[in-house]
């Protein structure tokens, strides 16, 4: 696609840089813009630029949050002896939305992916096993989605904290195999929270 | 959807302001942009504003140039007495994809839709009719996509030039009703540019 301008190309060629939008697409996006008053595209660079530099992550958690410390961790209803391991913020919005687990979360970043070049070391597994440590964990509840990524992250996790005096489990698989959790309904996803499994009861052979 | 951020908030709203991008697929976005380097989003911003705000539009056929005048209208060789009427600058492309048009295009930046809210005063027509007053056009090709929109907006300045000694044609329909010409594929375009038959016997009753 040869564009009649270094500034269009320039614009379509950053947009297409992300993930699902294409040379095409991303020309009908950058288009668009050049419609609307130039004020649209400031406060759109602007929004994309403070919230990559100045987002924070729970210090405890490491969900996306504004304060050091987010709304869940420093909650002081929630029992901090159950911690539901997760991959990303758009896992423990849904799960929140369930309204039925009083626990808290540890947000991984992502899943072993050879694939995709993750390795653990990418993912905050240190701090979680920091905390088993620590010794005031009750249970471990594993929330990844029921991929082969997330079946070797939980499995890899588990390895670590296996010889500790903890429970742990994983949610009810009333969630198709494969699909993401984000996209479940909350019944279903509030139903497997309460109906989790031992992990030892778990672990698939591959 | 509740976020559990005002930074990851207002990204979020901003990017789904775009046409097509739902909130969720925003949340996507930007949580891709959360895991590469800042720079991304620095390189991003800078490419959108800067295109907003220093694109400039050819003096003469209003087509997006990173000159005054752009590369077709200040070709010698090109034919400026053939004028191409287009509604953006993705029809410029796909037409010159053909190799087969020698004239020049007049970009209208749009179609009179009043659903949209978009009349004819929005769009470069005066201009047009502007060229044909001068007396130095042979020729107007209509090349907008068959859609009610780009019927009413070709009638409107057909009314405005029919009494002027020029041809007016519109190219021939080898594409679909209501497809959009820059999905069309080169072969058919260029034939379709070929065929042209005359405005009038192009008139639908509506
Ligand atoms: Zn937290
Ligand atoms: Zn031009």
């Amino acid at each position: 696609m040869e564009l009649p301008s270094k500034l269009l190309e320039n614009a379509v060629n950053e947009m297409s840089q992300l993930p699902g939008i294409g040379k095409r697409t991303a020309l009908r996006l950058v288009l668009h813009l050049l419609k609307q008053p130039a004020e649209q595209t400031e406060i759109l660079s602007s929004a994309l630029t403070a919230m990559r530099n100045e987002i924070q992550f729970c210090k405890e958690c490491h969900t996306i949050s504004d304060d050091e410390i987010c709304g869940i961790c420093s909650n002081a209803s929630r029992d901090k002896s159950i911690i539901c391991v997760v991959e990303d913020v758009r896992d423990v919005m849904a799960l929140e939305n369930t309204g039925m687990f009083k626990g808290v979360y540890h947000v991984l970043g992502g899943k072993i992916s050879p694939i995709e070049g993750i390795g653990p070391s990418q993912l905050k597994i240190t701090s979680l096993v920091e905390k088993v440590k620590k010794g005031n964990v009750a249970e471990i509840i594993f929330a990844l989605s029921s991929t082969m990524e997330g079946d070797t992250t939980n499995f890899y996790i588990y390895k670590q904290i296996k010889d500790f005096e903890i429970k742990t489990s994983t949610i009810a698989r009333g969630i198709a195999v494969g699909d993401e959790l984000e996209y479940a309904d909350e019944v279903t996803l509030g139903r497997s929270l309460l109906n989790r499994i031992p992990f030892e009861n778990s672990i698939k052979p591959y």
